[in-house]
C-alpha cells in the first residue's frame, strides 16, 4: 500500500463510512439523527461509528449521565475531510444533474455568497487540473515497493 | 437520492473504480497496465472499466486494427474527478504517515513546484473549511424529497 489515495480508500472508502462524515459535518451528532438521516441499519451504522472511532475521525463524547448518552464529534482529521466532500459533491452537481438543478449550494460563511470550490496550488495560486498536475516520488521512496508499471509511470 | 454527494458515490463510490480513475490520471491506457498497476482480478477490472465507459467516465478508443486493440481515455467527466482524487491524496499524506513520510508529492506542472492543493472559494479567494463553510437548498428544492433531520438541517 504505498499510494495514500489507496490508503485514505481503506480507511474512508467505504459508502456509508463518508455519508456519515458528511452529516457530521452539517452538524450531526446523535445516533438517533445519523440514524434518521441516512435511513442506515443500526448495526451498520454501530460498526461505522466504531470504525471512525477507532481511526481518530469522530469522538465519542459524554453529553448526560442520567441516563448516559453519548454523542459524535469530528476530530481535527475528521473535519480534515471536508474537501473530500465538497469536491464529491462538487462533481456530482456538475455532472449528475441537468445544469444548475443541482439540489444544494455550497455557502462560504466568510463571504457570505453561494460558491463554487476552486483546487488551487498553494505555491503559485494557478488551478490545478488533470492536465497540468503529476505526481513524483518522494526522495528516498523505497522504489521495491512498487510493481513494474508503478516504476514506469514514475521514471 | 437528493444529495450529490451520495449520487457522486453512487458512482465512483467503489475501491477500484476510484483507483483506475487515479491511474488513468497518471497517464495508463491500457487493459494490461491497469491490470499490473492494481493487481485486480481480470473479471473484476473488466467490469470496473465497462462500467465507467457506460457513465461517460472513460471512453474506449481504437489503437491499432490488426489485431483489434483498444484503449480507455478519460472523458472531461472523467478529468473532472481529479480534485477528488487530489483531496483524498491530500488527506492521506496528512493522516496516514509519519509527518514528511508520505511516499508520492504533488507537482504543479505550470509553475514547476512541488506543492499542496487549497481549496478556495472561487468569489473572495479565501480558504473553505469545515468551520467556514456549509450548505443551503437550491431555490425551489423539492423539500418532500428529505426526511425529517435532513429537513431540520436546511432550516
Amino acid at each position: 500500500m504505498s499510494c495514500s489515495v489507496a490508503a485514505s480508500l481503506e480507511e474512508v472508502g467505504d459508502w456509508w463510512t463518508l455519508l456519515i462524515v458528511r452529516d457530521a459535518l452539517l452538524g450531526l451528532r446523535r445516533f438517533e439523527d445519523f440514524q434518521g438521516s441516512l435511513g442506515i441499519a443500526r448495526n451498520i451504522l454501530s460498526n461505522r461509528l466504531e470504525r471512525l472511532v477507532r481511526s481518530g475521525i469522530l469522538e465519542r463524547r459524554a453529553y448526560q449521565d442520567h441516563p448516559p448518552r453519548r454523542e459524535y464529534r469530528l476530530t481535527e482529521k475528521g473535519r480534515d475531510l471536508l474537501p473530500v466532500i465538497v469536491t464529491l459533491m462538487q462533481w456530482g452537481d456538475r455532472w449528475l444533474w441537468p445544469p444548475g438543478q443541482h439540489p444544494f449550494r455550497l455557502i462560504h460563511r466568510d463571504c457570505r455568497q453561494e460558491t463554487q470550490a476552486r483546487l488551487v496550488c498553494q505555491e503559485c495560486g494557478g488551478a490545478l487540473t488533470a492536465r497540468n498536475t503529476t505526481r513524483m516520488p518522494a526522495p528516498g521512496l523505497d522504489l521495491s515497493l512498487l510493481n513494474a508499471v508503478q516504476l514506469r509511470l514514475v521514471r
